[in-house]
Formats: C-alpha cells, structure tokens, sequence
C-alpha cells in the first residue's frame, strides 16, 4: 500500500482502510469498461511496500513485464505520499508526472481514502483504474491469460480456489496485516493482543509448511506470493520497528527454510531490495522512529544459504517453468 | 546509571557525561573519610541499568549482602528520575524516601550532573557517597575484603590488573557506551559509525574468547562482570530499541555461548530482571520509543541451554566458591 498508514483506531487497535478503488480490468473488459491490452496500463508500485511487492512477483512469474509496464516509486514518501523521486528529473518517464498523487487526482470521482501503491494507470488517461491489491494479483493470474508468456505458472488454480481464499484470509488478518496491528498499537494492550495473534499465526503456519513444500497443493500459488512479501520484510523491519520480535524470522527454522526456498526461486528474490524496504519503513513512520535513522543490519547473506526444502516434493511451477531474469531496467542490487 | 540520556551531542555523536562524584569508600576511610563499615552504607540500584548490575553481580559474588544493604528503584523514571515505586507507599524503608534524588540533594555539595544509579547512600547521613560505577566495584572487590564471604573470588587480581584494565576500556568504548551511541545517534553518520565500532569490537571479542573461558586469566573477574551486564541486555533492548541489529545475541555463537555460561553461573543470571529491563529502556526513552509499548518479545528460555563452555577449562571462582542463593528479598522472576 502507499500510505502505510491508511486506516484508524478502533479501542487502540489499528484497522486497515480497505476501501480500494473496485474499478477491475478484465480479459473482456466487462463489467467497467476496461480490458486487458498489451501496453495500455501502468502498473505503479514501491519496491518497499509489501503489498505492491506482490504485483511485482505475480507480473514476473507470469511473464507480463512486455503487457503491463511498470513505475516504481521511491522509498520515501514527501508530503503528498509516493513521488517517482528515484526517476530522471523525477518525473515517470510514461506517464510524465512527479507524483503518483497526480493520478489518482485526475479521476473523475475524486478517490478520497489515500494514495496507495500498487495502483495501476490507464496511459491513455493518466487515471488510476485500480488499487485494491488483492484483486490486482488475482486478475493478473486469470483476466490477463492471453499475455501470459510460454510456461506462465497457475498461480490461482480454480480447483483450489476455496482453500487458497481461506488461507489467504488467515494470513492476511493474522500476518500480512498483524505485523502492522502490532506496530501501529498506540497501547500496550492491543500491541499484545496482536503480538500474540501474529505469533500464534506464525506457529500455524510453520506446522503446516513442515510436511509440505507449499501452502496450497504442490506449487507455487497466490497464496505463497502473499505470505512471502511478508516474511521477507520480517527481520528487515518487522522485528525492531514493528516490536515483532518473539524471534526473527532466521529463528523459526520451517518458515525461514520456507522463505529461502522462495527467495532462491525466480520472481521472488529478485523483487526484494532490502535497502529500500528499510529506508520506507524507517524513514517514513516518524511517529515510531523519530530520528528516521535506518538500522544498517540484518546481515542479509543467509538468505541464500541452502534450504533443503526440495525433499519435501513439490513442483514451484507445476507444469510451467521459472521465468527468466528480469530486464535489465527491473533489476534489484544482489545481496 | 539512571539518567542513561545523561551526556551530551557532539558532532551528533552521544557522549556520556562521566563527571561522577570522586568521593570512594575504602578500607581506611582515606582520603574521604568514609571506611567500609558493616551496616553503615546502602547500594541503591535498579535492575534495569547495565551499570547498577554490575555492582549487584560484585555485591554478591563476594558476599557483601550481609555489610551493606541494597536498596532497589522501580525500572520507569517519573520526571524525579528514579524512584522507590516498588517499596510499600513508593519509600525505600531503609533511608525513607521516596524518589534518588533526595539523597543527591542532601549532599551539601549540590551534585548537579544527574541522579544516577548505582549509588552507595550513606545512611547515617542520608547522603549520596558515591555513583561511580567504575570504582564502585573496583572497591568492593579490593577495600571491603575485610567483610567478603568465605571463599570469595578475587575480582581484580593484582598480577592481572594492567589486562583488565585494557580489556575494560575497549569493552566500555565499543560496547557498553557503544550501544547508547547507537540508540541515541541523532543522524545516520553517527549511528554508522556507533554500529561499525560494536559490532568490530563484539568480533574481535568473539575471536579473544572463542579459545579461552573468561576475558582475562582463567576465572571470573571484573572484566568478564562488565561485558556481562551489556550482553544480558542485548537482544531483550539494544538490537531493535538501540538499532543494533546486524544480529542478536543468539546468532554471535562464541558471545552466546560465553553468555549463558556466566548467566547460568550463581550472582549473574539470578540478578537479571528482562522484565524491569525491557521496561526501563522501551518505557523512559519516549524520545525514540513515542508509544511507551513495550515488546513482548524475544523468549528469555534459550538462556538456559547448556553452553559447551566448561570444555575451555578455567575455574569459575578460582580458589574460592561459588556463592550460595540470594537473599529472598532480592530474587528476581525466573525464566
């Protein structure tokens, strides 16, 4: 998301604002208008933001980078949230504005919860069409079908659709958005409750990926791309910053050989810049970090140490195969 | 110390402010006029402060409960700096006050740096003696001989001093203060520099120890006392409140190892309160820490694992023992 803290305080405890723009883009263009079409849509993003990492993963595993292209924000948000800081001139260079706040003032309707990445822009326009990330990634897998490149893997297959979406939800109360619970807590009290909640998630989780490869079926699904944009920013950030810190993530041996494994498999790995994930989280919530100094650990080199998760089976792609490295333009800095 | 914000920036680097009161106890009574006397002087202490533990570990390493009396504050400041919250109606029941600082005021010399724990009270005056931490437990070890326990270890041995004295000075540079260098930098130049200063020093103490039991000869002395007090407090506080993250403590294993081994060895383990730590440092720092929370984590229970150290050789206490359980009074929680 963008603005990390786009939600409120309800007794203490923070809730996510999760009004998102419900516009969608589809392989026919039914119901709002919009279809899928090589070159049309701009897919915004922050390598940062967890929520728009997962774009990033689903777009390279299923070989959309030629259909949908992308703008990347910088780490840090100014005044009016995510600027294209990180571009000549700081101006994206498509669709020619400085701030991703521009783009969703040009819609009509005068979108009013907060400017949020991944949105994605219509070109001809210049107009967000969307932002609800959860949607983002599912039409990648099942609108854009006709741009996928040769080998794309199944990220939603429809026979496991019901228990990928249960999962999912777990995660999502409990992990994805639980790491925020705890670090937005203004009292001791809800940081405990969702201390608890996230932990207890966690060892869930860990017994469940002890006897299998992945966490639906036996290849990489949805449901294993948003799990892993959490986990790659435990120790980075959510340990210190976010007080989620009954232990790292290095010290929960099935979630982090889990982790690994991913990390070492295309499309994962190669979306993570650590660097700027500190330098958003760090340098962007002042109310938790006053200074806005960037801790210069964790040392990050074990995360290609050997996972040893191939002995549990398992087929990352399925019938498909991994995608090949990123353009050139997309790369992230190698550990 | 009690005012641990008590120093000063210079190009945005944190200095201690180390102007302590040159008043010292000794075995004569010279130069100051105050001798070691049984019953005569009160340790007030918290167990939160790295540098009160120390003298609580010296205190009983060397049987000095039964001479002099310990008095303990509650680990949270009010805007008096520490108090005896903890004592029934918040009064210490020996020099009956309620908060440090009136034992500072009553010295007739107007004490201006700070209230400071630890600090030697004398109790036939109401007044402070002594906050220097650094002497405190030089002097117990080397003046209060006449009321040591049987068997007593020998802190500071004479033959040994030259070493101690050198490994302490590097300790207390690097790692004692360096981890409030790191906690209080103000910019990033100044934390980088504050990380990259401990974290050499804990690799070059990993290295000196990795072959040899204890920091200087073969047993227990002061120097080991002082790394101890910092260690204890690493990965409950210093890596994510301080930022001192390139790893825990846990994941340094000759440091780990060393650790335990002194935790689990009488006097040092049983005056370590993680609770009254962990709310000293994330509940009075509001400056880097704004919403007072407190983390749950990290879990304590590994402290307790067996260490391997014994096959070093050395000899804990020398010739002398080890001491015997503390005073019922003065038991913190167990793990």
């Amino acid at each position: 998301m963008a603005e990390e803290k786009q939600g409120a305080y309800v007794e203490d405890e923070f809730r996510r604002d999760t009004r998102y723009i419900p516009t969608r883009i589809t392989a026919d263009g039914q119901p709002d208008g919009f279809a899928a079409e090589a070159g049309r849509y701009r897919l915004v993003v922050s390598r940062a933001c967890p929520w728009a990492n997962r774009t990033v993963i689903s777009r390279r595993l299923l070989g959309l980078e030629g259909a949908i292209s992308m703008g990347i924000c910088g780490p840090i948000h100014d005044a009016d949230s995510w600027t294209f800081d990180l571009d000549p001139g700081g101006v994206d260079p498509v669709l020619g504005i400085p701030r991703l706040k521009d783009a969703y003032e040009a819609r009509p309707d005068g979108y009013k919860p907060g400017v949020t990445v991944p949105a994605i822009v219509d070109t001809t326009t210049g107009q967000v069409v969307t932002n609800d990330f959860r949607q983002i990634t599912e039409d990648f897998a099942t609108q854009w079908t006709a741009f996928h490149r040769e080998g794309a893997p199944d990220l939603y297959p429809e026979a496991l659709r019901a228990e990928i979406d249960e999962v999912q939800q777990l995660v999502y109360d409990d992990v994805n958005n639980g790491v925020y619970r705890c670090g937005f807590a203004g009292k001791q009290d809800s940081y405990d409750r969702a201390y608890d909640r996230l932990f207890g998630r966690l060892d869930w989780l860990s017994e469940r990926l002890s006897t299998r490869r992945y966490l639906v079926g036996d290849t990489i699904t949805e449901a294993d791309i948003r799990l892993f944009t959490t986990l790659a920013r435990f120790d980075a950030v959510y340990h210190g910053h976010f007080k989620c810190n009954r232990s790292k993530l290095t010290e929960m041996p099935v979630l982090w050989a889990y982790a690994r494994d991913l990390f070492q498999t295309p499309g994962f790995g190669d979306t993570t810049d650590f660097d700027q994930i500190k330098a958003h989280y760090y340098g962007t919530h002042l109310d938790i970090n006053p200074t806005g100094v960037i801790p210069k650990g964790p040392d990050n080199s074990s995360w290609l140490t050997p996972h040893g998760r191939e002995e549990l089976g398992g087929r990352p792609f399925g019938d498909g195969t991994p995608p090949g490295p990123p353009p050139e333009a997309e790369r992230v800095p190698e550990l």
